[in-house]
């Protein structure tokens, strides 16, 4: 089989990922579980609120005996007494009769809407005058209005929002099951590798980026980095580093070289590996052609090109849509977030068949519209892409795209 | 003074906050300067790369003698040998010679371009053909074309990413100063407030849901929630619980109730801190106007409205920007993200004169654009916000937004 016929498109890996099932469900604290995703559907086994509350400070009444009230002609009724916050009480609201109560507080029987303060005036300590109709259920939260029992609330696969915290809590719901966060192991390969804090750097050395910012992006996602390893570019200890890894973590990203025998080299590697299977073995892109995806038992196996720019951008484009579904993001989901419309501030050439990720920053334009100008800068150059808000894809299918296009950014 | 008089609009709000001085700086290792800010410009002290790198498999060459060259007239260089990756050479490359060099290897002397392997062919060991000119310069990264010595990298407050996490390794820079996270203490008051494992509840009381979801939104800043406390609303035992959280803590975020008196309550506990000083009290917003903003010694101290989706608006709307200029977020910063551009599907009704937070849901149009639905349900619904994507502000001066127009989404 030919080089060319092995590489995947962009949207080819993009399905294959599709297909990854998530890890097993764990259950986790509520005070944890933000960011995390439900491995099972949540149904409320309680109503909320689970008394019918106020929502305004004023009067509980019966609606119908403040209808036709007015400023000129208020109608009257007998205060009873007052409801305390945080209290059931035991007075009941009878026709005529009315009883203070504060935001929040328990609407007592009888009583169907509340009256704002505002409306009414107290002409002594029992009688008080009402200035305005309540419609039935006005400034009442009912029991249920908020969640039904029963309500299916969130989906498997729901990722937790603060509100969404918010609203288990009031279900006093204090443990979820979700999905386990992935550990991956990171292999930075290479003979020119060595450890970050090398002063000065012999000759042609160069320092570990990617151990650091790999790290930095996976552990972004809300998966976790377990193993860190720099392994020279020999084949029995990458194998044996592999091996070591492939106990106790979901996913190897082996990050290492961008010559041009090293794709096949990794594709050894993982060959050599138990239970291996290669699944990608070259993606039409740039830069990452070189990107590898492969299983090795139940590890997820990615091998990058070892060049730290692109090494971020195929992790960012292939590797995070992998974690996330190892944490259960399911395939429906509108992938909105992180992604911004803006309009392209010069041409940006491209070559058909080939998917091009272009490194942008963002400013605003004359007209408040959000300008993207593609940043330039020598090929590798990790610099270019701190000087990036995000960046632009152009589609495999397109040869380029004009100035004043609008485009999708998707932010760093 | 007017009641009236004392409220701000959102925008007077926001530029109180704008003035917020950062923490103190402090050393944070590299492995965990992710999503902090700088405490101080980060200028390169060397240069990246510190040699001059090939950026493809090839032959280092003098570029002049390939000028001319072409399938039918090839020109004919001497193989020299070959670098070895990692290494420096020490092969010169003179009139006529070439080098075999790999991605990311080391420049030989003398040599000033690469010409990539494809264009190559090797008659013998030492003599090879080039079948295409190479210009100065070509597929090589030059000592400092990435970074050079004196370049000030990074300004103070910017937020680190990973790719900046990346450049920060590049120059074997281990540990950065940044600002100080914020230790936030979460108060929540209310006599109706019990812990949220209380089951069954007991007629009139909710859970203490804020402690939660309030929690989770500011983690997910960057700032900590170190002490959490329910406190019934009694005066005394507030200023105490208050008192206690000064010394320790940064900001003081005090929720609870909603009702009328309330407001003045949460200020007249802030009067009675130390150097305490009022800021703002009230805010024309709906939801949350009975916020309050203060200082108390050198904390923040915020009060929010108890009601949970009054209080994740308002924390949202303010007291977030006000943790991120805590934590040395700049004034020139374009907020960009975390915003998405959609369109309007119905219409909204609006008052002059206060700013409403609308919470929507959002969907892809019929024409690939992004739509956004306001999710309707009964005021104090913490359900209708777990139901929902984002918000849409509408500002004081607008009087409702049309069906179709184009809004800014705040994604949750």
């Amino acid at each position: 089989m030919s080089e060319f016929l092995k590489v995947k498109t962009a949207d080819e890996v993009l399905s294959i990922l599709d297909g990854i099932q998530p890890l097993s469900p764990e259950p986790v604290s509520l005070d944890i579980a933000c960011g995390r995703r439900l491995a099972s559907d949540i149904t409320a086994a309680e109503q909320v609120p689970h008394f019918s509350r106020a929502m305004m400070d004023g009067y509980a009444v019966r609606a119908r005996d403040t209808f036709g009230a007015s400023e000129s002609i208020p109608a009257l009724l007998e205060r009873l007494g007052e409801v305390l916050m945080g209290e059931a009480s035991r007075l009941s609201v009878t026709p005529g009769k009315a009883v203070e109560v504060p935001t929040g507080g328990m609407l007592p029987e009888g009583a169907d809407a509340v009256v704002m303060i505002e409306y009414t005036s107290a002409l002594d300590n029992t009688a008080i005058e009402i200035t305005r109709p309540a419609a039935p259920g006005e400034n009442v939260l009912k029991t249920g209005d908020d969640i039904a029992s029963g309500e299916v609330l969130f989906r498997k696969g729901a990722l937790l929002r603060p509100q969404d915290i918010g609203v288990l809590a009031a279900l006093g719901i204090v443990e979820v099951d979700v999905f386990r966060a992935p550990l991956v192991a990171l292999i930075s390969t290479g003979d020119e590798i060595v450890p970050v804090e090398t002063h000065p750097l012999p000759p042609g050395k160069v320092r570990d980026i990617n151990s650091f910012s790999l790290t930095a992006l996976i552990e972004s996602t809300g998966a976790r980095v377990g193993m860190r390893k720099r392994v020279p570019d020999r084949f029995e200890e990458l194998v044996s580093s592999c091996r070591e890894a492939i106990s106790g973590h979901d996913v190897i990203l082996l990050s290492g070289g961008s010559s041009v025998g090293v794709r096949d080299y990794t594709a050894r590697v993982l060959a050599d590996l138990p239970e291996s299977e290669l699944l990608v073995h070259g993606v039409a892109i740039r830069p990452g052609k070189p990107t590898i995806l492969g299983r090795a038992g139940r590890a997820l196996f990615w091998g990058l090109p070892g060049q730290p720019v692109s090494a971020l951008i195929t992790c960012r484009a292939f590797v995070l849509p992998s974690l996330r579904k190892l944490q259960g993001m399911m395939e429906t989901e509108l992938e909105h977030t992180r992604v911004l419309g803006a309009v392209l501030n010069r041409q940006l050439p491209s070559v058909h068949g080939r998917t091009d990720y272009v490194p942008v920053s963002l400013s605003r334009g004359s007209d408040a519209s959000i300008e993207a100008s593609p940043v330039f800068g020598k090929s590798g150059a990790i610099s270019t892409l701190a000087r990036a808000d995000g960046y632009v894809v152009i589609p495999e299918h397109v040869e380029g795209l004009d100035k004043g296009t609008e485009v999708s950014v998707f932010l760093f």
